[in-house]
């Protein structure tokens, strides 16, 4: 019998579409060229030696004069850091200059890495750098949102194989976004606490949908995925905003990244997927209401018309599911 | 110079990313297998004298016991029409049987067609058939939402060459559908008239990204298109749902959808769509503040992580250039 499911923050609706269903193993992919690419490509701006073909590092981890991971500005920006916040009225519409600033994560030298292969201090030392320049880019008093992705692969927007990961950071908080901060502020005027901790106790109490649990991280297939294998990573103790998260906490995030995007790329065959880093907007970095998280989307279906006139996803297969088919992949 | 800009209606931002500016013939498509496809196909369960592949009919166009439309209960359909609109809990969450009825309405009987490229006849009669369908549905008063769409080819999530369109009817407004609306009603409170009114009025004035106007419907690529070559159709009448379209209006819509489909098949060398009729709720089929129009969006790029997590859209065309286009596309 199919289901609707809400999203019990953004009060969204998905299907759950039981009749169609589709098995977890249905969405193995079938083997691709990124497993035969090369370590080193001369023409790949991201390459060590080919550091002129980008703008010079803002950020660098060095050893030796040697660097593991360099941020650039982004050469190709969709904003840029030289304008104003100005809006401005053209006739009844309103826009604004194009200000913002876009950085590049070059995660690794190695050209044919990715997070699931990559040694672990590389994928530290990646999160470490998110909040660097998470708190780099916060003192910028002109600058709202904060947004920290990873597009990987050509069906997740990419056609940039050497890893890297991508930070924007905009003047505006976009309703996609004040919109479910609006219902969390709501749900913990009501209730007095956080309803993403109160969904994290809920989802450990039934526990079908736990891929994970560790010391400080949870991760899970939830309760209202909009598709197959979206995964959500929580940490444990309430912080609205990645700028806050503690050391112990980064180095179980590295872990728990990398073990998550392990079972997706084992299990699955190497996915293409986005992942986002969701925090709160930059004025309310310590706030009861918001908690930070990480949503994992693997690209393994379309969402079409019915998606974008109602913004029902309609979902093939279980959540529960496809957290048990991540808890079963061998990862060593 | 990057810009941001606003959808009056909904808030939402969009970047017009000028500094990785495409033109719009940078978007025309490679040569496909569709072009070549049979007028019947004896597999196909939409060609004619393979009814019994599907449901019986619960409307048809015939002429001399011959058909030349069929609407069929969608045998894969993500919703079921024996269920209740019950909510239950599991826990702290909140789901509903899966209630809903899913309709599929077969355009035309020759396989190979497409609303480009069939006789204006077979889009009135698709055309009309919408109306019928809305108002066969809006009846049930477990329903509270029609959405009509049509997603032609892969990219737009279907698999189904045969031409044809969908309805989705849902006990459910979501929020996505909610939340304009709620914008749209602010408006109406605070200046008295129809936002979308408004919106055609400066897009006439301005005249830039106007494809087409007729009688009856207005042809726009929207100042905060999202993606390149979104195109709308706007009715001139304001009227909120898609139920109360008159005769005259019809037959204009017919004309005036598949003149669009055209100039965005020939200038773009047929391009995988979907589109979505947005009509108010059932219960607000006649308010002064919503309006319903068509959104057609081509499936010519990738939404990557900064979308998902912001719903701010990075635009590399000018809505401008791509209605410039438009209009200059030879039809006959």
């Amino acid at each position: 019998m199919p289901e609707f499911r809400q999203n019990m923050v953004s009060k969204e609706w998905v299907i759950i579409a039981t009749e169609r269903a589709k098995r977890p193993d249905n969405f193995i992919q079938e083997k691709k060229v990124k497993n035969s690419l090369p370590s080193h490509r001369a023409d790949c701006p991201f390459c060590p030696g080919n550091e002129s073909m980008t703008p010079p590092s803002l950020f660098s981890i060095e050893k030796n004069g040697v660097w593991s991971l360099r941020v650039v500005p982004n050469k190709f920006a969709a904003l840029q850091s030289h304008l104003t916040t100005q809006r401005n009225r053209e006739g009844r519409f309103l826009k604004a200059d194009g200000f913002g600033i876009a950085e590049v994560i070059i995660e690794t030298p190695v050209h044919n890495h990715t997070i699931a292969t990559m040694g672990l201090e590389e994928v530290r030392n990646t999160v470490l750098t998110y909040r660097e320049r998470y708190a780099a880019l916060s003192k910028n008093e002109r600058l709202e949102l904060i947004t920290i992705f990873r597009n990987y692969g050509e069906k997740a927007g990419t056609s940039l194989e050497h890893p890297h990961s991508q930070i924007i950071a905009t003047p505006i908080v976009p309703p996609h976004v004040r919109t479910p901060l609006y219902q969390s502020q709501l749900a913990c005027d009501t209730f007095g606490d956080c309803i993403y901790c109160g969904m994290m106790e809920e989802e450990r109490r039934q526990g079908v949908r736990v891929v994970k649990e560790t010391e400080y991280f949870l991760v899970i297939s939830p309760f209202a995925s909009r598709s197959p294998f979206e995964t959500r990573i929580y940490p444990k103790i309430h912080r609205s905003s990645y700028a806050t998260i503690s050391d112990p906490e980064l180095n179980d995030f590295a872990a728990v990244l990398q073990e998550t995007l392990k079972r997706l790329s084992i299990g699955l065959n190497d996915p293409d997927y986005n992942y986002v880093i969701r925090s709160a907007p930059i004025e309310d970095t310590n706030v009861k209401y918001h908690h930070w998280y990480v949503v994992i989307v693997p690209k393994l279906t379309t969402p079409a018309g019915f998606e974008i006139g109602t913004g029902i996803y309609i979902n093939t297969t279980l959540p529960e599911h496809c957290a048990e088919f991540l808890r079963r992949v061998q990862i060593q």
